[in-house]
């Protein structure tokens, strides 16, 4: 499986992915599900891919291989040169359902999900900072105001921390504490989720990444937070006042 | 949907479902999922239901029915008179397997999911506490040393908060305050779980109910766990060191 958690806050975007890829538990490996492209001063998108690998492996090649022929001197359209971020999600959308179209009903008759989605984040310059969640049928969704974090995989366990935490308003060292303590929840809890990590951030109407690092097991600024937060849990759960029963 | 939870720790165990049930998003009831039978002194029995609520309905009627054919004279065994916590399990098991062979196939041809899952907890004299959870097809596991608790319905959100706290050796009263924190957690993130509440406690070798009790929405005393931790995590992420990114 997959946990990947996007951050909206007013300072900026905060995106967090893990590598685990698992088909059956017997056959696990470790493949890259944050992907950056980036025009610095114009604009800056970050995508995040869960569910069937190849239909996202697909996706993925197709958008960097229209950028590459554009590249190549082609007037197509791609992420990188359209008008809008919303755009972007239609044509990452269209990507999505090529590959479905192609690959969909046959993946499906082999008893497999091909269900795939793709969280589209990122700012242009003229924009604000925006984040899409892109399904399988190529329609989309954006974070507003109201819930400003979208999350693909299994998103339940890290769920909580985020809503308690993040608002518009969270500062986004904040943001990205949330992101890594939702990350080691799910960690903790689920198996199929699994380290390394690729963090991105992205600062408003800065159209660039701020940070793009990868957190390998290990990683003592990790270790730090994530050991922080579950000596505070424990002993917030200790002083907790006894539930009569 | 449904959360329920059942703990064994040392001191004894620890039951905890809430009793909201839908049909779809727009019909929505209250059912309660906690059921209890006591001989006091001699065995104390609860069981909480997760799944298709007439499947779940069903068993629970046949498990009482045959209850009440003893109580009126006839020799068939019951999770009551049976020799061991585990033969009762397998007793509820056999009546999930008749719902699923009476109604399965017809409930499956609907589109609608008949699965349904049941926690069995409780301790008879001469036996230890035990916690059983009985699936669709009559099969069964048991809570052990090394994993201290089950759960049905929606567990994910619920779990991280369990996984870090519960040992054998924790004590009966962080055992029910982790049930009600988990249970919160679940509560603010997945609207398809509901207050009221059930909580029952089985204190280790008094085979009988140290509590049974319904917690209605607004309870003072689970307000005041819920804010105590809502304050708790508040300023323990604030006290997080900062992330470098």
């Amino acid at each position: 499986m997959t946990y990947c958690v996007a951050i909206n806050v007013e300072e900026g975007l905060v995106l967090l992915s893990d590598t685990r890829t698992n088909a059956g538990v017997d056959n696990i490996s470790r493949f890259r599900k944050m992907f950056t492209w980036e025009l610095p001063g114009e604009r800056a998108i970050a995508l995040m891919t869960a569910g069937n690998l190849s239909i996202t492996q697909g996706v993925i090649t197709r958008i960097q291989a229209a950028i590459d022929r554009t590249e190549a001197g082609e007037d197509i359209e791609t992420i990188l040169n359209c008008s809008t971020l919303y755009r972007a999600a239609e044509i990452v959308g269209g990507k999505m359902r090529e590959m479905m179209e192609s690959y969909g009903e046959a993946i499906s008759q082999q008893g497999v999900s091909a269900g795939a989605s793709i969280i589209l984040a990122g700012q242009r310059k003229g924009g604000r900072p925006r984040i899409f969640l892109i399904y399988s049928a190529g329609n989309f969704i954006e974070a507003t105001r109201d819930t400003p974090f979208l999350q693909v995989g299994e998103h339940k366990y890290g769920k909580p921390i985020l809503d308690r935490v993040i608002r518009p308003d969270t500062s986004l060292a904040d943001a990205i504490n949330a992101a890594v303590v939702s990350m080691d929840s799910t960690l903790r809890s689920n198996l199929s989720v699994g380290m390394p990590l690729d963090l991105t951030v992205i600062k408003r109407d800065t159209y660039s990444f701020h940070a793009r690092r990868r957190i390998e097991a290990g990683d003592p600024q990790f270790a730090q937070v994530s050991a922080a937060w579950s000596e505070a849990l424990r002993h917030a759960f200790a002083e907790l006042p006894p539930f009569e029963e």
